[in-house]
């Protein structure tokens, strides 16, 4: 493999491995940013859902009261049916380059020993710090929960990003209700009130250093205003603790939705859209191992958003691989719609490669963010991001030094703006 | 071309050639399993509708009264319009390994020569075993009707399935609940009764040694339970011979499907389903070359049979393309939904190797069956495997060999396990 | 990259580019067929929609008064964040071809040099005729309104083509009304007076040379056969200047366009349908960079059609790349269906490649249309076309010389009917 190395897209590789990131996009929690053992890692859902769908009883992964180290063991026995999927790949990769795990695989005979080395490892007091520069992360955007006080870590490491799923499509929850009331002080029963509420909670992102807004879609979502006069009977009712016909409910999210893009773009925040998931789709399902798709969707239900918004860019997320190529085009036309990273279900090579190359071939240069992580523990940034910059310099390689004879060095610009450069300028901080 | 045949992927596939097969979908006849002239062979759907296509007319194809030998003197008229296609690779292919044929193609000028030689190879007694020898098949799924008796072959060879299609879709048609009587002994107009009578005919194929159900389905196609009280109206109209409102027949399908997973269930009988023909698309088509399909469909549909079922095993086909992500995605989450070969218009390797490379990277390796024939003559289980092997040997050496340093051994071992290991597994038969 | 340039592709590629070509569609202008300086180049809807799409105000690129040579600065402004777009290596590629520009970039500081330069290349008298020759391009498809008069210019160079857009989906506007009573004569306020008017614009169109009908068709179109009785109510509301309801207009489309569809029967004349485009999606878009698309589409919607018409050749493009494989599998199923190049959105080698890899898999070589450039000026058939070759070159390179053992010879034989000869057979001439 020694000649497989030194290739010219492993040496173009290598050049992209040394650029300094911001991840876009991530479930970090800065209050325990790095994993405290193995657990925090095989715990992933990638993981639990695979095993799971190989073969191992939900009971059995899930176990009540079991320690750490005995679920790793119990995944551990499932992963001999999961070595050949990329996400096993980034665990062995994770593993060696953070505990110095040297075996292809992870197995019921190795595992025990790793785990009791990386958990001295992890233990280290620096470790989150340790993890941060051997992946070469700057910083890293969080997702953020509404009522999140965001106060007691460092807010340009850890970047603040509103998430408000739970505001648009969760409002008939109590919990939702009084988490919304405790956060901003306010009964929203009205329209006039909760956008005033959904005021403050901007004012107090983007007083913390928020830099973006974010929510993820079902398929059958379709923005569009709604009046003041529309909102307010789904919305008293919702407050009333009633039940809302699913007409009630649409125009509750849309209404909630709108008002969020008119706060996007009074504030600059970009507002990241990840569109195309259904959820609780398998509701015996792992947790986080739940949700799916169906893939007839279009970024046509969004034109009157995009339309409406001409100041708020909207870094967009597809997670049906049917769903690139209308990325590609209406990135390719609308000023405001960028395309983001690649999501989920779509987060493998297979599809990543053609979808990268699209991108690069249609999309203005500075309106493509490759990559973000979507990681809920640190270490799995190093291989996520390392699986993406290996397509990368793949398609640099043979699509613009070799189909188009560019210098190595400029397509390793152009690959440098892609993984961090448009980071910076699209999410430049609201104002 | 010396070089390109001793190429790593050519290595490789040497190996996976070796490989004995299950073919685990085919439409084979084992009462004439194999062909008797080069009739069987250019009659197959694909070289009729083909030729068809390019220009020829059906009344030339389907003459009435015509010989084997004049259909295929007609069929190779059409021959040059269509020798870029992957379909007259498998022709070429076939003659080449069967009968010894060395010209790279059949023309107005070699083929009666063929035809004669060929002949006499397939007159003789042992041709079909001759057959299966030469193309690694140690046995072979089939699709047999629900009425079929299954005597008179041994299935341990030609492994019987139970196709469900007309108990599904054409019960309102007189013939088959005549042959659903005589198969069973009864008259079915309630749902008490036609739930009986099918569990008569898995009762049945199990007792012959079936190992699977299936059925294909059109795109819009959505399973729910239905109860016996919504059943009855429209079982009692289709048994009274009335035309059902396209609502009854909805129900009734939905009825009779759902209770085939129902005994799937009880059986443990894997139920094979091939999702997305429209049937009769073009009427004026040849035989068997007038159905196409609908890319707007998705496994979203699904949902609550998968919910429903877990212990039913579903292998699925997809018939478009842009269905494949659904199914990776499907697959990696519900343990009971396995990604089932490449059909019909999806079997081409240009859709092949992408389908593949993706399913490889992120559904368990227990989980997915790499390739089915579906041939309707034995001769054609070996180009289309083959045609199979060799997209798979590419995919294994660049993205395993290559890409995760893998040794060549390791790949191969898992192309063993998509190719044969997990046909045995999944179709381990019923209890 | 002196390796590169001699690769086996490239010298397939090599004879590729010999072969003199008839593009079979284009929106030349025949009185106008060539540019007269940069402004009609770099005014190509491709750039001032990148442009604007990459951050530059459409004030900026259609100020009104401007001068093309000041137009060509704004938009040479906005080249860097596109460097990256197939388009733009177009533009590199055709000013290398054509004014011997010699730098790999086009940059505010040397863009004044070139615009100068090349206008005085293209003020020469025979520049149309040197663009055609330096393109290997023998004749070019127009896309003519239906009230063009077709004179004053070659017919054998510039290939008429009725197109039908306005006829189809525009009668309710006035102007439509008007310059159709103005081309025929007639008021076509009942739908024989219509249908006899249609009629004229056929053999208008079929005296002056005409070899194609075109049309291009939103995602929700779905042709069905109507009755004069059902047709008649829209048609006069149409006239009387009323405001149609979406029925109506729905009823009034389908009417006119199976109207044109059986003109096209009985002229033996093809009909390209270019299906999938939505108009106007993006309100604040420059000239031409509005349009998008929904890729919820099926030429399922086309059963009726391709099924009523096995006379008349429907060359078919398709906006959305989801789409190609529903085209593959149509086209090797109905006779009369043919695939039809890669279409503006699709028109990019990411999509190219693998469509056309399907394309030359599965469909017989005589339905299989390669490219056409879908030019405004001339001086993009070469670029377009260019690109186009490279990928073909590569796709029968691996797939056919490499995968099937093919002759280099019979190979380019195989492109010299995608990319000339189909184009002559198809479009052999009404009669």
């Amino acid at each position: 493999m020694i000649a497989t190395k030194s290739s010219p897209i492993d040496q173009l590789c290598a050049q992209l491995d040394e650029i300094v990131l911001i991840d876009p996009h991530s479930h970090i929690n800065p209050h325990a940013a790095a994993s405290k053992n193995l657990g925090d890692i095989l715990g992933y859902h990638y993981f639990t859902e695979l095993a799971h769908s190989a073969g191992m009883p939900r009971e059995v992964i899930e176990a009540p009261g079991i320690t750490a180290k005995e679920k790793v063991g119990r995944i551990v026995e499932g992963l001999a049916h999961l070595d050949n999927t990329i996400q096993v790949k980034w665990l062995i990769e994770l593993c060696e380059r953070f505990f110095g795990f040297q075996d292809d695989r992870l197995t019921p005979d190795n595992w025990e020993a790793l785990y009791d080395h990386s958990e001295k490892l992890m233990s280290a007091p620096d470790w989150e710090q340790t993890v941060l520069q051997k992946s070469q992360l700057e910083a890293v955007f969080l997702t953020n929960d509404f009522d999140d006080p965001l106060t007691g870590f460092d807010t340009k490491k850890y970047i603040p990003c509103l998430r408000t799923d739970d505001l648009v499509f969760h409002l008939q929850k109590p919990e939702v209700r009084q988490r919304l009331a405790k956060a901003t002080g306010f009964d929203c029963a009205t329209p006039a009130k909760l956008i005033h509420a959904i005021g403050q909670l901007f004012t107090h992102f983007v007083s913390h250093g928020a830099k973006a807004c974010a929510i993820s879609l079902p398929p059958d979502f379709e923005p569009t205003p709604v009046s003041h006069v529309d909102a307010e009977g789904p919305l008293r009712a919702a407050y009333a603790g009633h039940v809302l016909t699913t007409e009630q409910s649409q125009i509750l999210s849309r209404f909630v939705f709108w008002t969020i893009a008119e706060f996007c773009s009074e504030h600059h925040l970009p507002f990241d859209l990840m569109i195309g998931v259904n959820r609780r789709v398998y509701e015996s399902g792992v947790y986080q191992g739940q949700d799916l798709f169906d893939q007839r969707v279009s970024l046509y239900q969004y034109r009157r958003l995009f339309n409406a918004f001409p100041r708020v860019k909207f870094p967009i997320s597809v997670l049906a691989h049917a769903s690139n190529m209308e990325l590609v085009s209406y990135a390719w036309i609308f000023p405001n719609v960028i395309a983001n990273g690649h999501w989920w279900y779509s987060n493998i090579p297979a599809f990543i490669e053609p979808d990268c190359r699209s991108r690069l071939e249609a999309i203005p240069r500075n309106k493509n963010i490759g990559y973000y992580s979507d990681m809920y523990k640190l270490e799995f940034g190093w291989p996520k991001f390392q699986m993406y910059r290996r397509v990368l310099a793949k398609v640099l390689f043979e699509d613009f030094v070799v189909g188009r004879h560019w210098s190595e060095e400029r397509a390793v610009e152009l690959g440098r703006q892609i993984l961090r450069g448009n980071v910076e300028t699209i999410f430049s901080g609201a104002c």
